[in-house]
């Protein structure tokens, strides 16, 4: 039910959805994930089954001006009001206005930021990211998180087998397994990734071998749901007829091939060898960090850790 | 003061560093999301300036004895706790806990679930993702975010122009202007992506000017800071003796190649031009995204819908 083309936009609210409004000073993606996760929870009455409900982002909001006539039309369509705004006066005005016209208001930032405050010692800047003036340096890890991408991008499907030695991850595993996607997401948080497919009956490369063996992993999946994503696949690429790729989805070819890989993990028990089915690519990429992270500190209890 | 190699991950608590716990039955991202942005307000006294902050993420904790062993953690290192647990019983759990040692704790999510429960007047299931029995089949958002990802990667740094009618989007700018990362940060947002180098004295490929001209979008930066990102960069690749690249990070060079890019901007008026110079990949993305959406749908107020 989600409208054709680019990110699943639409601008047509469905008379029976319920409205959600997302205020930000700043990008507004910390209330979208917030709210998106929280979503979670609704999953089994979402659309197609009973409570459509349309979610609308508004960014850089820093001003009342914006921010109240946002309140006057989320008024106008029921809707709640969530907002993440770091000028306390701001954050106050959303508050009464929503008060004002009824409307059930959260403020997602407002209490962890609170809690970190006195955890500190310190009080918060009160200044919205963008703010004038608030010029931050280009950090290492922007150079970083950089050149985790453009690194993941170069090795994708295989390619410059010769550079895996400087990858931090390596991910093996079958086509469609979602090396790709999982390669980038976490390219995103900095790692450096090369991904390397498996095909029946060719070699992988050598180095592959070669290189410290805690850094790879093994994807693998159901053999049924395989089937269904390559099939999908196909139709995409408009395979279905084509000679080559004519076994790519047929299922004895699906579990060959998956059992080829099986053997290839078993002969290199020290990959770890993760199950990717009915996981998006986020929770995927959660348990490779937890593993890889273990591997790394060995703690007594598996987590990643950061500086701020 | 972050780490070496990747994520910017360290497992040495400096003993001066305040400890924030994140737990989640998930995969934490949210937990970890919202402290970030949280960070944010408390930027002026963080690391090298007197109140570093150190944050542990543990995921996919889904039962109360591993939740209580965190909490008990926590207690010795006198760290703060968010959460995001969704059963109801943990959530309560891991309040109770940190109650009784003493804690400050906060409950991410919800305060935001229980304004959306009432608001669509639905309960929460109470189940974490990965839930045994909560099989999700692939929707299509999945595999549209998955090809706008395969499609962005094989469009990178100018391949491929008989491609850009394809594209949702399409950016255009000098080298190290973060075309590059951008265009990752917007494929996973599910848009099918295409970036094009500007160069001077290269012609563009006569397909960008035969798309409609509403998808290009122009990026310019500050020449100052485009030097040091360039001069960072050429370092990384080795670049400073080569021939070929001796101008690329010379000032001259680079103010006349970012006047080169604004003649061909000027040239092309529909095309939005945005400043990067100083904001983070993500920044400059709502900014794209804002403008596509209004370009796309013109509402009165600039807003990005979904439909759950
Ligand atoms: N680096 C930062 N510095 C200051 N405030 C920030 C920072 N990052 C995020 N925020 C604030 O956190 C909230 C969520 O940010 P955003 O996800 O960009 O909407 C907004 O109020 C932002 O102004
Ligand atoms: N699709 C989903 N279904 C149910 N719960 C979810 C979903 N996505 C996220 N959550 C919950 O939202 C919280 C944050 O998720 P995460 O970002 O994975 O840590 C956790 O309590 C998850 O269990
Ligand atoms: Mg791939
Ligand atoms: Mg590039």
């Amino acid at each position: 039910a989600t409208a054709a083309g680019a990110g699943a936009d639409t601008d047509v609210a469905a008379s029976s959805s319920k409205s959600i409004y997302m205020i930000s000073d700043g990008t507004g993606w910390t209330a979208e994930h917030s709210v998106s996760a929280a979503l979670g929870q609704f999953e089994h009455c979402l659309v197609d089954r009973g409570c459509p409900v349309q979610t609308h982002l508004f960014s850089g909001i820093d001003d009342v001006e914006p921010l109240m006539e946002i309140v006057k039309q989320a008024a106008k369509e029921g809707a709640m009001v969530v907002y993440t705004l770091a000028d306390p006066s701001m954050a106050e005005a959303a508050k009464q206005a929503c008060k004002l016209w009824g409307l059930p208001s959260t403020d997602i930032l407002g209490p962890i930021t609170e809690a970190i405050a006195s955890h500190l010692r310190v009080s918060p800047s009160g200044l919205p990211r963008g703010a004038p003036g608030r010029n931050i340096p280009l950090s290492d890890e922007y150079f970083r998180r950089i050149e985790a991408i453009e690194f993941t991008i170069k090795q994708d499907d295989g390619a410059l087998p010769q550079n895996l030695h400087k990858a931090d991850i390596i991910l093996a595993g079958v086509s469609r397994t979602g090396k790709t996607p999982l390669s980038i997401y976490l390219a995103q948080k900095g790692y450096k990734v090369a991904n390397v497919p498996i095909v029946m009956g060719v070699d992988l490369p050598k180095t592959l071998f070669q290189v410290d063996p805690e850094k790879v992993f093994g994807l693998t999946i159901n053999p049924l749901v395989l089937q269904t994503i390559r099939r999908a696949r196909a139709k995409t690429l408009g395979f279905t007829t084509e000679v080559g790729n004519i076994n790519y989805s047929e299922m004895s070819y699906v579990r060959r091939e998956l059992e080829f890989a099986g053997r290839i993990f078993s002969q290199n028990p020290v990959w770890p060898v993760i199950e990717v089915t009915g996981k998006a690519i986020e929770e995927t990429a959660a348990v490779v960090l937890r593993l890889y992270q273990d591997r790394k500190h060995r703690c007594t209890m598996p987590r990643i850790s950061k500086r701020y």
